[in-house]
């Protein structure tokens, strides 16, 4: 089996990760470079992971009463200045539209960076009554970040995500909410993307600005840095009370509603990169796979070959697998090593012995696992077949987080696991001294979250000494 | 049936037209306003009606081998003023960002207000061979262009569209092409809007900058004036020639490919309001409605009727059917005339003296006409009453349509056709005097565009006497 061009189009994983991202990402389509830096070229096959996940999303958000809307893309700065903690966060990183045919703005408009702003005073204008909570609505859009340092799907200036933005009767219901649907992002990441998710609540000074608190899913990529993949928001009253949000009651009173946001963003597809990926390029998990299954004929012109090959792919295609039948005239060798650079959960090859035969080689992407089937068997098999390479692929994307969350009592032990990479499992007094104590000591350790569930080892903070309850994973981020 | 609020809520559509329209957008509850004017909020219901067109194009495109991708929004002023025609059609209408992080930009950036030049960047750098030919892509956006009179769906600052762009290595596919997704356009008319459309090509004046040459579809609203509500273009090689894309053709020498674009846009939300709505709000077609069918109880709170009603949506949800059951405490009058300003196609009422006889009542938006079925019967039956709906509303409006074509000698019969409504069918020279002065002898009467199939009637342009042998369809338009 001649692996034409295999190993030599990508820089190695573990020579220098950073490289091979970048490398994976062009020479698999995902993605290009627009004339403007961190805006990005989302091409055919990039773009349809994206559609993948859109689609999962949006079934999931649905079951939950969400609705999809659509705001505009411009916030009027008169506004923005309304709510002080958002401005403050974001004021540093907008695109400000000045002219607008050919006139100078009174009021200059700001590309969103998020909607909080727009969603509130749309719901100012919708809500009137606790008939009319709650409200759950979401918009697929891209925001704008004029960002220094950019890479592509994990820090653009322009991004793809989702927002969702929720009003409420009570707070108690807003912190159901943002629990909620860090649960479905939690379950995105195992049902679709094969990539386990560490969740919990940020520190709060890793919270988003405005918000009470926020609710995170971190997934750790290869290389053992974190990437904050989603996150929610318990925005409490504040944006209501900056943008006059009330509601009779059922007192007959006047209230105020609470507040939730919660968004992913096309980063999910740089974790499911970084964490699956391999020497050869891309490994995608089949749930999101633009092509789950692509067939290969060997000597294709030799009689019944291409005849065996399509009725695989009509069988397939009629299935509703998502398959691909790759009939040019490109060499098998070359073949193969563009769908794996391509990340295709599967290959089926036909050639005249296997043929002869009746049967067919399925090599599995992410461990070159070999399974010889008879042509009648296959159609009903591949379902079953890309279930195992889904669980499959979790599994040792688990292994590997679970192997990288250690256990440190000193700064020296953090620094150690941070420098190596994974996460650094260790307590915290709570005070914001400490956390930022780490970061300067373990040159860029952040606090990811307080990750649920997980027991005090230590009643002592490593940092100050003092009494501390808290987990807190600190690690190097994207 | 008590009626109560039935037709107080809006402005009658024949006593003033544009204040019905806007009244209906308000109070079906399909768009809000934004601070910023020609910026929408679209709301759940009416973006859901967005989202059924955007399922059933993105299905058709699909089939087509059109993939989606996503393009920046900005694109920067330098690379805007290589295409000249294309920079003087938009240059006046454009959102201009100037500050970016806090400085100056060097190149301001423009707000997309269409994407051919971002498009042929990117084809730029993916095309080499004619292997790599055709490209058929699509992009789901929102553009910007600066308006002085905006309308909800209609004109905005900013609206949502979706944005074919295309290359070829002929110019006879990419005139395929463009013809090719006119007809899907045309079909999404038939289809799911209940919307048939005059098919042809623009005058010179017409067309898009740009373009070689502009195909569109045209509506006719209730009030007799058109809405072009699609268009495709034949770009020649223009835009290829002034970004530089070139390619390996299969003689081994350097070509430049053909292109076209095409779109429609949230425009198609506003034609289904103007052709098919009346006096007691929307009436929507039931391909593309949110909510196909309502049920609602006649007092709820007697024995078997929450029940019953239960089932028939139990029922009609496991089938597909989009319904909704109205269990709110409102009256049935209230639930009667606030689905009926919502359009939903068909209603379902049981009431006590219903349900003794085992029965439903059902009633159809678009006429009024009631069906009285068993309840056995409901499930089984829906889906054809569905269908014979839409033929009656698609009927409707074919006959409103085909009753306002007439045909004008003389420029004087045309103002008159153009005053009373619809399109004056008329014989046309060609050139672009006799054009512009049917707009200001009518008072505004354009040339929608030379309808294909349409036979000429007479040799003589009715503007100059001169020789003519094409037929345009003129009229006042949105």
């Amino acid at each position: 089996m001649a692996m034409q061009n295999k190993n030599d189009a990508i820089t190695a994983r573990d020579v220098d990760f950073a490289q091979w991202y970048t490398d994976v990402c062009r020479k698999a389509e995902l993605i290009d470079y627009s004339p403007v830096k961190g805006f990005s070229y989302y091409l055919p096959y990039g773009y349809a992971i994206w559609e993948e996940i859109q689609n999962y999303l949006n079934k999931e958000f649905r079951k939950r009463g969400s609705h999809n809307v659509y705001l505009p893309t411009v916030i009027p700065m008169s506004m923005f200045n309304k709510e002080k903690e958002h401005i403050e966060g974001f004021a540093p990183e907008c695109l400000v539209a000045t002219m607008g045919g050919g006139k100078q703005l009174e009021d200059p408009l700001i590309i969103r960076p998020t909607s909080e702003i727009l969603f509130s005073d749309m719901y100012r204008k919708m809500v009137s009554s606790y008939r009319d909570l709650p409200q759950i609505n979401n918009q697929w859009c891209s925001v704008v970040r004029w960002e220094k340092t950019t890479r592509p799907f994990l820090r653009g200036s322009e991004f793809l995500w989702q927002e969702g933005h929720c009003l409420f009767e009570t707070h108690d219901e807003a912190i159901q909410n943002a629990m909620t649907f860090l649960d479905v992002y939690d379950d995105c990441g195992k049902d679709l993307l094969a990539v386990p998710f560490v969740k919990g609540v940020k520190t709060p000074k890793e919270r988003f600005a405005g918000a009470l608190n926020t609710y995170s899913i971190e997934a750790l990529m290869h290389d053992g840095k974190a990437l904050q993949s989603g996150t929610t928001h318990d925005l409490g009253q504040g944006f209501a009370e900056a943008y006059d949000i009330k509601f009779l009651g059922r007192q007959n009173k006047l209230e105020v509603p609470f507040q939730t946001s919660w968004g992913v963003s096309t980063r999910m597809i740089g974790a499911v990169i970084m964490v699956h990926g391999d020497d050869n390029g891309l490994v995608l998990p089949p749930a999101v796979a633009p092509i789950q299954v692509v067939i290969v004929p060997i000597r294709q012109k030799e009689a019944g070959i291409m005849e065996a090959c399509t009725k695989v792919y009509e069988d397939l295609k009629a299935a509703g697998i998502r398959v691909k039948l790759d009939d040019s005239d490109k060499t098998p060798g070359w073949k193969f090593a563009e769908w794996e650079m391509k990340g295709v959960p599967l290959r089926v090859e036909i050639g005249p012995r296997d043929l002869a035969e009746g049967k067919a080689v399925l090599t599995r992407r992410v461990n070159g696992q070999k399974d010889t089937l008879t042509l009648e068997e296959i159609e009903a098999s591949i379902p079953g077949l890309l279930k195992e390479i889904h669980q499959q692929m979790y599994e040792k994307a688990l292994a590997h987080l679970n192997a990288n969350i250690t256990e440190a009592k000193t700064v020296e032990e953090m620094k150690a696991i941070l420098d190596k990479g994974g996460y650094a499992k260790a307590m915290w007094c709570g005070c914001q001294e400490c956390e930022d104590k780490v970061k300067e000591l373990t040159q860029g350790g952040t606090a990811r979250c307080v990750p649920f569930g997980v027991e005090a080892f230590s009643d002592v903070c490593p940092v100050c000494g003092k009494k501390a309850d808290k987990v807190v994973y600190f690690a190097k981020a994207y």
